[in-house]
């Protein structure tokens, strides 16, 4: 089945301690998109503007991702610059600006608005609800976020977890959204807000699901070098919501495996600047690493 | 098989911010003797001094601990006291006497020599080195250590790590170690100093191995309250050696579930100061939850 994505769609100038590269391919939805992309079809919902290179478009489409729901707009893209510390755990924004996504307010175009599967990547929830407004019963929805919208739209933030079958943030998110220092806590409290599945995604230490059967502690696939970690998250939930897509069989028998490949595309995406290295590997290389992940966590 | 475990013997004196406990049986040899003797028989070797209650000599006896290596001398028990933050991660240390533990140093019973493993719990290396000096032959020897030796004792530490089969440290100490960010290069480096297998442990996070069958993450097994994690190292360690000196074949078959199952008697320290959890559970309930973290991490 097909995975519908919205999320953000940007160029995103990265620093680190040994490289700088400018205008990458970036945005959640751009990561989800890629990540999802090698386990069946995806329609992508962002927008763009008339400075977004031609080759990303290309990008997208050789990975048969459908841009029926991409706007070009006039205008810049949306452009995020950052720099990583030199222990990749640490970033701060040098920059945000906008562009068309200043404006941005999607129309799905009405093949999209019977996706099964809909993955409201990082964006405003505004967007995302406006975007879930226009599904017609899909099966499953999930959301991600990020701390600048708990900070300045959390009411709007609070309408859409409600309308949730999964949320998905990190555990510093997770802190700040219930002020639970415990994770139990923090799980029940979220729970409480509408989602039956909450995912509290740890980084380099993995992925916490909580779920009707119970809990599962989903490992990071561990990297003897990461180059650039912008849009592992992204990748980690476009992964996941791929694979639950092409499944077959009810979600709580897949959901597990589906953050599990997940946490392996994420770690693909680690290892380049971008979608640098996630655009190029191949689904045996995915199932390869599914394997090895699979020997290093059996005791 | 026995396991020797020679560490401190101590009294804590543990602040949180929900309660204040003085004089709690503690020490690294307590806790993974405690930990340990849930597989088999455990000998400890340390020191206490003329204030050591009766009662703790009498709980290592219910649990089966040979105390003939345990020396009692004159003057105090070594007295640690530490306060902990809200989230239970931070600590510091409020005072630390060192007692008989000045003076200590211990000359094994002839009986111990021959014990085939061995566990160096958190002391200072020169008096884990003391003990690995009269051992005849050992088939593993485990050591743990903490930041302190590092800052106060390192070339001591460097010399007893050449001679181990298993050296087990937190991810701050391995990073202190070998001044590596990242994972991979501490294991590397620390490999570089002698042992064949290291075990880098990560709290809450769980513990890595790299071994010669190669890595292993082995989760934490998650708690809904954490009381005191005080020990929770040592009896990972201990329950881990414990474990393993039971089990028939080699290390390589049962090194990961050894580590699983400290990982088990770990989550049950933190739910009780100091040993007052550990020293209650039963066989049957640490394998009931090293099942349940099974199912936990599959996927």
């Amino acid at each position: 089945m097909s995975v519908l994505i919205v999320g953000s769609t940007a160029l995103d100038s990265i620093k680190t301690p040994k490289a700088e590269n400018p205008r990458l391919l970036g945005g959640s939805a751009s990561h989800a998109g890629v990540a999802a992309s090698f386990f069946g079809p995806v329609r992508l919902v962002g927008a763009v503007g008339d400075d977004f290179p031609k080759r990303y478009v290309q990008l997208y489409e050789r990975l048969g991702i459908d841009l029926e729901g991409l706007q070009r707009l006039p205008g810049k893209t949306f452009h995020w610059s950052g720099e990583y510390e030199l222990n990749m755990n640490n970033r701060r924004t040098l920059a945000t600006e906008l562009g068309v996504f200043e404006t941005f307010n999607p129309t799905l175009p009405a093949a999209y608005q019977t996706t099964p599967f809909v993955l409201l990547a990082n964006i405003a929830p505004a967007l995302q609800g406006h975007v879930l407004d226009q599904m017609r019963r899909p099966r499953f929805v999930a959301a991600d976020t990020m701390d600048l919208w708990l900070n300045v739209a959390l009411p709007d933030l609070l309408k859409l977890v409600k309308r949730l079958d999964a949320f998905v943030l990190n555990d510093g998110e997770a802190h700040q959204l219930t002020g639970a220092d415990n994770l139990f806590d923090a799980l029940k409290k979220i729970h409480g807000l509408g989602p039956k599945y909450v995912i509290i995604k740890q980084g380099s230490h993995g992925s916490i699901l909580s779920g009707p059967r119970g809990m599962f502690l989903c490992p990071a696939y561990p990297l003897p070098k990461v180059v650039d970690p912008t849009g592992a998250g992204d990748s980690f939930v476009g992964g996941m919501m791929g694979y639950l897509a092409a499944a077959k069989g009810s979600i709580d028998d897949h959901i597990r495996r589906a953050m599990a490949y997940g946490s392996v595309v994420a770690s693909f995406c680690c290892e380049g600047f971008g979608v640098q290295r996630t655009a190029k590997i191949t689904r045996a290389q995915i199932d390869g690493r599914l394997k090895e992940l699979e020997r290093l966590a059996r005791f």
